[in-house]
């Protein structure tokens, strides 16, 4: 089985350089870079979750013509998606900040649409808009960077390095076609199902799919040191033309994959109160690389800044 | 004198409007939105102290051609920029997350220089950096977002509204020229001596100018409802050459504005231990306006996105 299976995208490769340029952690950042968020202990066994992520016009939504997204669906997207990394953590989120870069063109009643979309959002899960920053860009760019803040308990975290061989791999929901259907518009990010898995302590690791299943499920199994089987015959496919390769790869899906303890994958299913699909989709293993279910490799086609 | 000396910005009254449209702040926010920071409680008296700020190339640095800023400090640049937010709360920063957009074609070397120019930059400050985003821009602009963490006690904290009439108005070091001299690239995060007039309790309220000395200033009198008469005659300007409307207007400057109750001036002048100039500008009063050491009503014109 080939070691590249597990390679480094390039964007992985640039930052796992760049982190280990950093001068150490101090000791209360209990999960340091290179999960779906940072976490910092502050006290009575609670860790502080920070991350931040973007939204770029005309890469993440697109910005005129006659399919334009919707102002709001666009503001609505930038937090759901930072909701999605606080969900795979376990956690509940508290606080963000929003910085925006526009083009000077662009209406301000455009602006209060997408601001509107944000704090709407945040009004249905309960986080404050505690922050921001306004700038023009240069070129006609539209860049939405936004820092979310939330709690879990530390004894709680879910992890992406928490999997060991011989754990079940579970999915909420669907994957791929997310462009054309919608989805990556008008996802609700797992928060209830991520904090329920952790409440419950019915998962060992987490992380979102936003990338891609195949190059999110390569993460987890790098930052645990496992490979995974993929039962590609499982995978949940959004739509009846969703291909395989699309549900592998498209990204955006913005749904947890998660670890179980092989013992405890029953009463995950029997208790799991919630409408989202619940799948299984594979079982870790020590192999270090990803392969299908009758052990053939999997290579790895997702989302990478520096390749494509 | 003219309510207008005190009028909102275009982007002030933009964000004014969409943060009245806030769900009320949890109790936990010390400090609203609308500071240099938000300030949050948690615990044993302390505050977490949280800002965003952006750094737009063709903007805030010159991305190509001949006078091509060195990317090194424009990474700098864009930590610097949110180290002077924290010192302007009298805090000590401590965390950082980075969110960059960039397009396809920077250079891998180029953003490994801008990226080793912040953790350089962390590193001089003691903050770590725990996180970040990449993404491509479609249309070739590159914003940089940098969130900024921080401390400082509840007891301590320096707010914008913390003006008084009678207070005497100081600032540190100079002003105007920021862009042809280099200074928005070079300049010395205010840290230490925001720090040092937060535990020495010598100011009582302090932002810091980077969109103006005149739109600071008048930010500082509006969020204390106060008015403040300024004296022309003691600006202290970054080379001769600079214009009296250059260091009123020109923004970039990263220097601290701030308060001093009436009895501490002479307490402050004595004991202030550091080479960074410290010059006594004017005296806030009830006026709810911005006039000259005459008394005639001084006009706002500083950096507003929305107006030019």
């Amino acid at each position: 089985m080939s070691n590249s299976t597990l390679s480094l995208t390039g964007e992985d490769s640039f930052f796992a350089k760049l982190f280990q340029a950093l001068p150490e952690m101090p000791a209360s950042v209990v999960v340091p870079p290179g999960d779906d968020c940072a976490g910092i202990r502050f006290g009575d066994g609670r860790l502080l979750l920070v991350a931040v992520d973007q939204l770029v016009g005309d890469r993440h939504y697109r910005t005129d013509g006659e399919n334009a997204t919707s102002p709001r669906l666009a503001g609505r997207k930038l937090l759901a998606r930072n909701l999605s990394d606080i969900a795979a953590m376990g956690g509940h989120p508290t606080f963000c900040l929003l910085a925006g870069a526009f083009p000077k063109s662009r209406a301000q009643s455009w602006l209060e649409e997408y601001y509107g979309g944000i704090i709407d959002t945040a009004r249905a899960y309960a986080v404050s808009m505690i922050g921001g920053d306004f700038a023009a860009t240069a070129k006609g760019d539209e860049v939405g960077s936004l820092t979310i803040l939330g709690e879990v308990e530390e004894s709680l975290v879910l992890l992406r390095s928490g999997a060991h061989p011989g754990d079940l791999l579970y999915a909420t929901g669907c994957f791929g076609s997310s462009f054309p259907t919608g989805h990556h518009l008008k996802f609700t990010p797992r928060c209830q199902e991520g904090r329920w898995l952790a409440t419950h302590r019915l998962a060992c690791a987490a992380m979102d799919v936003s990338d891609g299943l195949l190059v999110d499920l390569a993460r987890i199994c790098r930052a645990s040191g496992v490979g995974c089987q993929l039962d590609l015959t499982r995978i949940p496919r959004r739509t009846p033309q969703t291909t395989l390769q699309q549900a592998l790869t498209d990204g955006e899906d913005y749904e947890l994959l998660f670890a179980v303890p092989a013992a405890a994958g029953q009463e995950l299913r029997q208790k799991w109160p919630f409408q989202t699909p619940l799948t299984r989709l594979g079982v870790f293993d020590s192999s270090g690389a990803l392969s299908d279910q009758e052990g053939q490799p999997l290579s790895i086609a997702g989302w990478d800044h520096f390749q494509r």
